[in-house]
C-alpha cells in the first residue's frame, strides 16, 4: 500500500509508491555520468587561468599571483553568466500587466581544487573544508551589494545534474528578488513558529533523533533523509546551532561542515557508483537577519529517478525507495 | 544583458539569459528519444488486453468485448500504481509532528490508440479529438469518488520526460490531498481577483494578443509562448471560456482542443525532431466548482534544457530562448 507523507518544513506532500518499490542496490549508475572533456580543453585546470575572467577569490601559495598556477581553490565570475552585475533593481512593467527587470546579479563559479578529476567524494579533507570556507567569503561579500536579495550556492554533479564541466565546480548565484520557492519555506517556518513557539527545523533534529533516518551526525551536523525525500537517497545536512542564513557559519564550523559533505557524498559515490547530484545551500533571503523561523541548510539530490509530468504539475514526488531503508543503506557504507 | 520577466498568473519569475542564448534549431533533438520496445513486448498493443488490468473505459467497435481486440482508444488502471483507491484519508501522525497518510488513489493509463509507433503528432485527427474527450469522461467519474481532491492529466513522451514505454499514452492520477502547487495558482489567482476583478487568465488571453507570442488560435483556444515561459518552447494552451476545471469542456470544444494539440505537437515533432515534452491539464481541486479565479488550461514543457541546481534551489528557471522568438519559430512551421 502507497504512503502519502508531509515535509513537516515545507507542508509539500510526496508518495512513497511500494508498488514501485526498489532495492537502493538498484540505482547504481552504470555508466559514466561525468561529461567527457580533456584536461588540455579545460578552462578551469592550472595553466588555463587566462581562459577564466578574473578571479575574485583565491587559496594559494603564499607569493603566488592572480590568474596564475600556484592556487587550491579560485572563484571566478562565470564567462556565460545567468545574470550580471549591471542595469538597474526597478521592477517595470508591460501594458500594465507584465513585470520585468533587468537581469542585475552575480553568477560565481568556485573552482574546487586544480586536479581535473577528483571529486568532493575523493578530495583530501582539507580541500572540501576550504570550498565550505570559500562559500562563506563570497557570500559575506556579495550580500554588501544592496542590490541583491537572495544568494545560492549549489553544485551540479555529473551530466544528468546540469552540468557540461567534469572540472569540480560549483557555483554562486545571487539574484535581485526572492523568489516564491524561498519564500515558501520562509512562510511555514514563520506559521510553525507562531503555532509552535520553535523553529521548525530545530524540532526536526530533536524529532530526527529516534526513527532511524539519521545517516551522520557530529557535534554540530546532522546529515538525514527527510521523512518525506522527495527522491531515493535525498540526503538533508542541518546545522545544530539555529542559524537562518550561511554567512553566519563560523570558520571552526566550515570545517566540520567540510567533514560531513565529503563524507556524505563518498558514500553516495561508492554505494551508488558515482551517482549524477544537486546540492543546494538554502539561505534567508539575504538582508534578513537573524530569523528565529528560518534555519540554512543543505539539500543534495541525487539524479536517480526522472521527473515526470505528474511531478512538474503536481509538485507531488513519487519517491520508490523508502527514506528508513535508503538510511540505512548509506549508514552502512563506510568511508575512511 | 539578461532580463528577468514574472508570470502574472504565478508571480513566478524566470531568467531570460541572452549570455547564452542559442537559436531554436539548436533544440532539435538529435537521437531517438522514444523508450527501445518492440511490439511483441508491448502490453499497450492490441491484441495484449490481457497483459494490463481490465479495462475502466474504452472507445471501441460496436460489438467488441471489453479487454478483447477492437478498440481505438483504452482506459486501464496502472498496473505499477502510484496511489491505490483502498485504505482511509484520515491524517495521521507520528510524535506528533511527521504527518502521513494512506496513499488513497487512482492511477490511469489512457492508451491513445491501438498503433504502436504513432503519437499524437501524427495521428489521424479524430483520433487526437476522442483524447480529449475520453480525458473529460474519466475526469467526471474520477470525481465521484469524495476521497479525491485533485485530478491531474498529464503525458510523459519520450525517455527524457519520464516515460518507458514507447506505446502512445498518457496518465490520470487523482490524489486525496490538494498539494502546495496547486493550492499556489488558486490564491495567486484569488488575489488577482480580489484585486482587480477579473480572473487573470482571462486578462492574459487579452493582453497576449498584440505581443507576438500567440502561436495559434482558434474560436474557442489560444496557444502561446508565455511571456515568462520557464523553458524553450513551454506553450500554454488556454480556454477562452472561463471554466475552472477540465469537466466543464463540452464535447464540441474537445474537438476543437484535440485539433489544437495536434498542430502544436506536431510543431514541435516538426520543428525540433520529436523532442520528449511532458504537458499537463491543470484544473482547480475537483470538488470547488466553478471558481471565478482560476481556469483551467494546458502547459506543455518540451525537455530540452536541463533543470539544475539553481532551479530547484530557488524555483526561478533560466530560459536560453526569447518566448517572442520560441512562438515566431514554432509559428512558421506549417502543419497539414
Amino acid at each position: 500500500m502507497p504512503q502519502l507523507r508531509q515535509n513537516p518544513a515545507t507542508k509539500e506532500w510526496v508518495i512513497l509508491a511500494t508498488e514501485r518499490a526498489k532495492r537502493p542496490e538498484e540505482f547504481r549508475t552504470t555508466e559514466d555520468i561525468e561529461p567527457a572533456m580533456s584536461k588540455t580543453d579545460c578552462p578551469f585546470c592550472a595553466g588555463s587561468e587566462a581562459q577564466t575572467p578574473g578571479e575574485l577569490f583565491a587559496f594559494r601559495t603564499y607569493g603566488t599571483k592572480p590568474d596564475s598556477p600556484g592556487w587550491r581553490l579560485r572563484v571566478v565570475p562565470n564567462k556565460y553568466p545567468a545574470l550580471m552585475p549591471l542595469g538597474n533593481i526597478n521592477r517595470l512593467e508591460n501594458e500594465g500587466f507584465f513585470r520585468f527587470m533587468d537581469g542585475v546579479g552575480s553568477h560565481e563559479v568556485v573552482i574546487e581544487g586544480a586536479d581535473h578529476d577528483k571529486s568532493m567524494a575523493n578530495m583530501p579533507q582539507e580541500q572540501v573544508e576550504e570550498i565550505f570556507l570559500a562559500y562563506r567569503e563570497r557570500y559575506v561579500s556579495l550580500k554588501k551589494d544592496p542590490r541583491y536579495e537572495m544568494i545560492l550556492i549549489f553544485k551540479n554533479h555529473g551530466r544528468e545534474a546540469g552540468t557540461s564541466i567534469r572540472h569540480p565546480h560549483s557555483q554562486i548565484i545571487a539574484s535581485p528578488i526572492t523568489p516564491n520557492h524561498i519564500r515558501h519555506y520562509i512562510e511555514e517556518g514563520m506559521r510553525y513558529f507562531d503555532d509552535n513557539g520553535k523553529c521548525v527545523y530545530c524540532m526536526s533534529l530533536e524529532k530526527e533523533q529516534t526513527n532511524g533516518r539519521i545517516v551522520l551526525e557530529t557535534e554540530n551536523f546532522m546529515a538525514y533523509v527527510p521523512f518525506a525525500a522527495r527522491s531515493p537517497f535525498e540526503i538533508w545536512v542541518v546545522p545544530k546551532k539555529h542559524q537562518s542564513s550561511y554567512e553566519q557559519i563560523s570558520d571552526i564550523d566550515t570545517k566540520e561542515l567540510g567533514y560531513v559533505m565529503r563524507q556524505i557524498l563518498a558514500k553516495l559515490y561508492r554505494g551508488l557508483k558515482n551517482p549524477a547530484y544537486n546540492y543546494i545551500i538554502l539561505s534567508a533571503p539575504c538582508h534578513e537577519l537573524d530569523l528565529e523561523y528560518f534555519h540554512w541548510h543543505i539539500e543534495i539530490i541525487p539524479r536517480v529517478a526522472q521527473v515526470a509530468g505528474f511531478e512538474m504539475g503536481s509538485g507531488i514526488y513519487i519517491n520508490t525507495v523508502i527514506p528508513e531503508e535508503a538510511s540505512k543503506f548509506l549508514k552502512e557504507i563506510k568511508i575512511d
